[in-house]
């Protein structure tokens, strides 16, 4: 038996995955995936202004949703909507419900939304399950780095659909995310809005160009993956709530000793 | 047609809802739900010590669990378990999520895990869904009260089968309790591990008996609700993803306003 596992590790691109616009998924109607969120914020991968108390670095719940192509969620280079600035910036996740609520009512855009529980520092782990659909074979999702002025991490469209069959496992290295709704240029900068708004960037190492920001690391080439997720399908033989737990570790950090 | 609503306001009892041991499910094998979550600790309702600074008054994502009466996440007069330590404490679920997952491997009592984001404030709603199986026709959840020391909601075992049928409506208020691992009286209380470790009981206003205590209010009777959660099954016709959602207000605090 083939088992098709695709390891995408895509350094930094992880919103401009191609997703074929006409890629028509003719796969089985229906695939349910486990995905597994790895938060590697660590102070030693991010020595700088790391977040030590009131918050210490931690990530928010996981919000995503499962769609077609007439749906986005949010995208590199362009504005972000209500629902993303109210998460980004504070968490809250009510705003974003509701535009994905609306999309899925209006255009039939979004099978599914699925949350996963947030982590309580910057290295653990969260799960949660997520169904994708034929015609919505594309997986979006947000997760916001706290404390930060409207920092996140998450995937844009990744498809998980490939011609006539459903990817067994991909994983994605994350990188942060300016939603372009807050100015503050460090974790804990006060509140202090972008008007006029400014579109969704990458953070790297070298912009914003500026030493005082809190991912400025001037002698790196790149930053090292602040997260990573992977999502794993569920076997049909394997449905029900066990199986793709089996293999994780008891705590969630367990895996990042070994992993890095 | 029949429409069975069962509006269910016990207060302070939340967690001793009957749930008959022997009484046997025979209604149709699988019910979805949505569940919301309300939060009501306002300042007006709970003025004492109310967190305003690092971290503002807020709750904690949710997490779940459909089983049967083999399985307790939690119970009143009971030792917590260090899963629902870790998640009253810290907000931490993985230990939580590993021992549900454990239970549903070893005595099948589990249907299935769910979770909902956080809200970032005392007064929002956040919301998912839910399946029941007739063999797993309990619902029990905890959300931590951010900031306490080892405070937490939630439901114990709520049964929403009723013989025949699934109920079509559930509401239930929700009052503080105490996880008993930590020793702290107030909201921003420092960590102090109880040792040995105390039961989980209920926070009245008159109980910790001390004017210390976040919760003491000696000239009520009773706490307000500090929250509430509505369980409202998805008929078929309405399954996919908006139709739950109908009739909910575009912002989370909406419903706060016009109910108190």
């Amino acid at each position: 038996k083939v088992i098709w596992t695709v390891l995408v590790t895509i350094l930094g691109y992880a919103s401009s995955l191609p997703v074929g616009e006409d890629a028509l998924c003719t796969a089985e109607e229906l695939a349910k995936y486990r995905i597994i969120f790895t938060g590697k914020w660590s102070q030693t991968a991010f020595p700088k202004q790391y977040p030590l108390y009131r918050p210490p670095a931690q990530w928010s719940s996981l919000l995503g949703v499962t769609h077609s192509s007439d749906y986005s969620m949010w995208k590199k280079n362009e504005y972000a909507s209500n629902g993303v600035r109210d998460f980004a910036e504070k968490g809250e996740a009510w705003a974003l419900m509701k535009e994905i609520e609306e999309a899925g009512e209006k255009i039939q855009s979004v099978h599914g939304i699925f949350s996963a529980p947030a982590i309580s520092s910057g290295t653990g782990q969260t799960s949660t399950e997520l169904e994708a659909h034929l015609r919505h074979p594309l997986v979006s999702f947000v997760v916001r780095i706290v404390p930060s002025p409207d920092w996140f991490v998450g995937i844009d469209s990744l498809n998980l659909c490939e011609g006539d069959h459903w990817m067994d496992e991909v994983s994605v290295d994350l990188f942060p995310y300016d939603a372009g709704t807050d100015s503050g240029f460090t974790f804990s900068s006060p509140n202090f809005a972008t008007i006029p708004q400014d579109t969704v960037t990458e953070i790297t190492c070298s912009s914003p160009s500026h030493p005082a920001n809190s991912f400025y690391y001037p002698k790196l080439k790149i930053l090292p993956p602040i997260a990573q997720v992977t999502m794993v399908k569920i076997k049909k033989s394997q449905l029900g709530l066990s199986a793709p737990f089996i293999n994780l570790p008891a705590k969630s950090n367990e895996i990042i000793d070994t992993v890095s």
